[in-house]
Parts: C-alpha cells; structure tokens; sequence
C-alpha cells in the first residue's frame, strides 16, 4: 500500500485559536515556583522575587533565519528557545520563563505545530523553564516564532556588556564557527538533493557541525560554573551574530579595545577539516560564522589560574586600552583590523 | 516640479540591525524607576518588586489583523501596544515596560519604521510606558510586530478570569461594537477607491468608528477608578474579540452562568445608525464585534450602588448558576443562548 502523505492532517481553522493554544500547551509543566500563573489568562503573573527580572526576545522567520526543507520543526522550537535562553545566561542569570507566539500560514497542518511545541516543550523540560503564555495567529506567508524569555538574577552578579577594563582577559566558552559551517553542509546537501533526488548523502563527518546547527545548546552551565569557581566576569555576552561583531560590542559598550589571538580561537577538527573542504579560512568562520551560542566573556587578570586549566573554556585575547583599537594577532605576528562581518538580515 | 515621492526613502540594509534599533529607539524615555536597564545589552533588566509581574504578549500580521492601505503606521504602532497594555489592564495591573519586535520586507524604507515607532513612542509617552528591548529582522513578505507587555500589581489586587460567583454583576467599561463598524466604513472605502480613485469619501458621520478602529485606547484609567471606589472585581478580562467570547471565557473558567440583557448594551449612536445603514444587528455587533478594548468584569452585587451612577460603566447582566448556561435576554423578554462568535485567524 502506497504511504498516504495527509493521513493526519487536521486543519487549524477546526480548532480556532483557543482551542489550539489549549491543545498545544496543555502537557507542559511548570518547574519554578514563581510562576503563579501561566497560559490561560490575560496575562501570566510571575512572583515577587528577591532577584531582579530579566526579560530578552528573539524573532524567527521563516525563509531569513531557517529553511525547513533542512530544519525539522522539532529541532526549530527548540532551537527558538535556546537563543532566547542563550541571552539570559549571558547576563549570568538563570532562565525561568517564556512565551511563544507563531504565525503560521494555512499550508501547516495541526501535526507540524505539535512538532514544534515538542521541540519547545523537549527545551522547556531540558532547561526547566516554564512556557507562561503566547499568541497564535495565521499569516499569510510561512512561519514565524516570537519568543521572550524571562529570568532572573540578584543585582550583584548581573553581567552587562559595559564593565570590560583593560588588562582584563578575553574568555570564550566551547568553540567557534561549527554552527555555521553545518548550515554550509546542510545548503550544499540541500543543492545536491535538488538536482539528483535519489543522492544519498553521506553526512558522518559532518555530525557535529550539523548538531550544532540544527540543536544548539544554551550555556545554562557557564553562570552556573563561574558561580562555582568565585569567578565573576567584567562583562559578557553571547555569541549569536559571530565572535567579532560580539566582541565589538563588549569593546564599545566598554569603551576599551581589544586583542585577539589567531592561535588561540578554539576550532573542532571538523571545523578546520571542513573549512579545508569549503576553501574557506577557518579563523574567518570563527570569527564573523555566528549562531554558536557560546559565552564570551572578559575577567580579571587576577582571575588566570582559575580559568586556565578549565576545560571549558578558552582564553583567546585580552582587554586594551581604547586607542590601541580592536585587533586580531594572526599567526605571523601580525596585527589586523577586527572587522564586524555579523550577520545583517536586510542584506539579500 | 512633479512630487519626488521616493525622495527620502533609506534602506534598511545600509544601516544594519544595531544601526537600526539604535536609531529607531534613541529617544525614547524611561518612564518607570522599576526599569534598571532597556535596550542595549543580552536582556533587560527590571528591579525586585514588592509587586507580582504580570507578562502579556500578541501577535499582529499584516493582512491577518491590519491593512496598511487605510492603517497609518503611525496608528498601528499605537495600536500594538494598546493590544497589549489592555491584557495588563485586564489582570488591575499597572504596566511599565514592553518589549517592541519586528520583522519587514524590503520594501519598507526606514522612513517607515520611523512612523511605526513614532506611534509606538506616542503610546509608551501617554501610557508612561518603557520600550526595554525587542528584535529587528526582515520578513520574506510584509510587516509583522511581536510586543511583549509587563506590569505589576499587588499580589491581594489582581483579578483572574476564573472568580465570578452567581448574583455578581456583569459590568463593561465604554461601549461596544464601534471598532467593528469603524473596519467595515474603511473597507468599503477602500473599495470604492479601488474603483474610482478620484472619490474624494465623506467620512464625518463616522468620525468616531474610525477612530476607535485605527486609534484604540487601552482602559488604564479603570483600575484606577475602580481602586479609588473601592471596587475589587470577581473577575475581569479585556475586550478584544468580542463581548460573546469574553463573557464566555468568564464563565467557563469561573464555572458559572450568565445573563446578558439586550437592551443594556452600552452602544455610540454611530454604532446605532451605522448598524442601520449597513443592515447589520446593532446587538450582533455589540457582542461578536471585537477590538473594542474595553474591560468587562464582574463584581458582587453589593457593590451595585458603587458601579451604577457611573457614567463609565454599564452593568449589562448578572452571573447566574452554571447549569443556567450562558443567555441573552432579549429586548423581548426572550431568552437565546450566547454563542462566541469571537473572531478565527485560521479561517479564510
């Protein structure tokens, strides 16, 4: 018997919205106790809390920042609350809150929206956030995910972006560029895929840049052992568009420059193999590849022996004066220019 | 000289993501002393509360909820907050902070951006509200906008939808069904200058309409008012799709009845007149119209003499006994049960 493709379809306009918020958030559980009030109201009443709040947003849209003819949709709502998350840990807070809102045109049926809520309920398990509420509509044109994360974090240890000094140590969690070069892989695949659709590609050395694309993690761990190794970093912030559009952040919001070392950037094998294989310059991809969602952060010197031997994290540069400028130390002993290749969505 | 009608459009890709943000948000003001840190960094940063916080958020797509063809952007911008301050409103909260994301073609020139946030700017300004952060993307087709609103109210003073007891009276702030007529007036508008673009419209009998359709206001002065008369609803919920749905969500989170008198309804005397000319049920209309805004909530009735004499408000009905179900009563003295004939973005 031939498969039929649109044997569990159910049409969203059956539900309406109501009823499709309820079917969708009904099996999520709430895992902090200052959620007082979730889904279902007005608005979702969060606790008094002895901590300050913190509260980021990230927009999704299909076609700009995912391609779903690579992207499962389970691995998409997980991914929309990890980038959300990733901004709360980057001011060495913790994560407690969400809400989801989704327009999606009429080509999804109810099933690909279950498909969603799993990848967003697998996160909201996996990182014990609760999912407090959201809106959804339709649109007339694909998908789009709007998350806001909510967390929080006494005043003390908040980490903005402002507090770099000179001297201080420039710091990296995990490693760099992998997520990028696995959408490389994954377009490729995609192009081969569209003029030979029975090419069975063979993507075993490509695993980890592809999991780092399609199901990156937040450094939920990273406040947690800074917290442990009395560590408190000057300032911080995630790495979303690329570590040199980030570290310019830092930089400017810090008023202080910058060196970083090309020897120091912490590359995968399957980074630098595959780099090779793209003809691509692999400190290029660390520096501008973005959507790594690691922390990048600056401590003091005073700080080195308890960050050196850690194995995760890597020291890649320090903190300088403001007009010795942002620059990369290559290999051969020479300095370069950093230049923000970040990410700019309105660019074609 | 023929117009230059192109003569001050800047593209959006010139300025980049940061460039834009910056500049569309550098002059707003930071009304609320809650506020620690708005736009610039991972996330902001709200302070520690004697309050509980109240987090509420919704969705508007262009061709779904607005058409830019008689919706001034200046307007929607406006409109998106008031979507969203009037759920905070809704819970007898405050509101302080809102979060403002977007995602546009390109075919919209930064010029246009500057009007949306020039109404989003007007509204934070009247409603002494603080824009702490948001997200600025393209979109593969059209104009989307994500705002995410905060509040706070006292844990002993925030009305849920779920506490309305038989006898409590069923009171709504305004009057209803305007911004209903107010969409079918600009619709019809349209399609007359879709045909005939010299029509010049004659728009003065439906002043009011028209503006609470493109102009709608968010009722914070109600939990105010009802503060200083000493008035705690039973339970309370805003008006947005229509007064049917909202009473019925009451009632089935309540677990109760109602009784909704016909010749109560609190309509403008354009809503009247307008209704005739259209050959539309002026108590429909009233009950299915939608966006009006306007807070409906219960209180005991011995609260009566309180509410009465109140030129705000309009006491419409009374929650019965669950088992009496959910009825209108007819200026005939008949009884015809409730049907929610809120509105379905999933169906065409």
């Amino acid at each position: 018997m031939l498969e039929d493709k649109n044997q569990e379809r159910t049409s969203l306009a059956d539900l309406g919205e109501f009823g499709l918020i309820n079917h969708l958030t009904k099996h999520f559980k709430m895992y902090n106790s200052t959620t007082l009030k979730g889904v279902g109201d007005d608005a979702a009443v969060i606790s008094k809390s002895e901590k300050e709040i913190l509260v980021t947003t990230d927009l999704l849209v299909e076609g700009v920042h995912f391609d779903l003819s690579y992207m499962p949709l389970k691995h998409l709502g997980y991914k929309a609350v990890m980038v959300n998350l990733s901004d709360v840990y980057a001011m060495n807070g913790v994560a407690e809150q969400i809400t989801v809102s989704i327009a999606v045109s009429n080509r999804f049926p109810l099933e690909a929206l279950e498909e969603l809520y799993a990848g967003i309920q697998l996160a909201c398990d996996t990182y014990k956030v609760d999912l407090i509420g959201g809106d959804t509509t339709s649109s007339t044109k694909g998908m789009l995910i709007s998350v806001t994360a909510l967390g929080s974090a006494k005043k003390e240890d908040i980490v903005y972006r402002n507090g770099a000094n000179a001297t201080d140590l420039i710091v990296v969690s995990g490693d760099l560029g992998a997520a990028y070069l696995g959408l490389q892989v994954l377009e490729r695949e995609k192009q081969v895929f569209q003029v030979n659709p029975e090419n069975q590609p063979d993507l075993d050395s490509y695993t980890y840049l592809i999991e780092r694309q399609l199901k990156p993690e937040a450094r939920k761990d990273v406040p947690e052992l800074l917290k442990e190794m009395e560590v408190k970093p000057t300032s911080m912030i995630d790495i979303s568009d690329g570590l040199s559009s980030e570290i310019m952040h830092i930089c400017t919001q810090s008023k202080v420059g910058c060196k970083i070392y090309e020897d120091k950037l912490p590359l995968d094998p399957q980074v630098i193999s595959t780099s090779e294989e793209f003809n691509m310059d692999s400190t290029m991809i660390a520096l501008s590849g973005g959507e790594d969602y690691e922390l990048l952060f600056t401590v003091p010197i005073a700080d080195f022996d308890k960050i050196k031997g850690n194995p995760n994290f890597s020291i890649i540069g320090h903190i300088t004066e403001e007009n010795e400028g942002m620059n990369l130390v290559t290999r051969a002993n020479q300095e370069m220019e950093l230049k923000a290749q970040g990410w700019n969505s309105f660019k074609g």
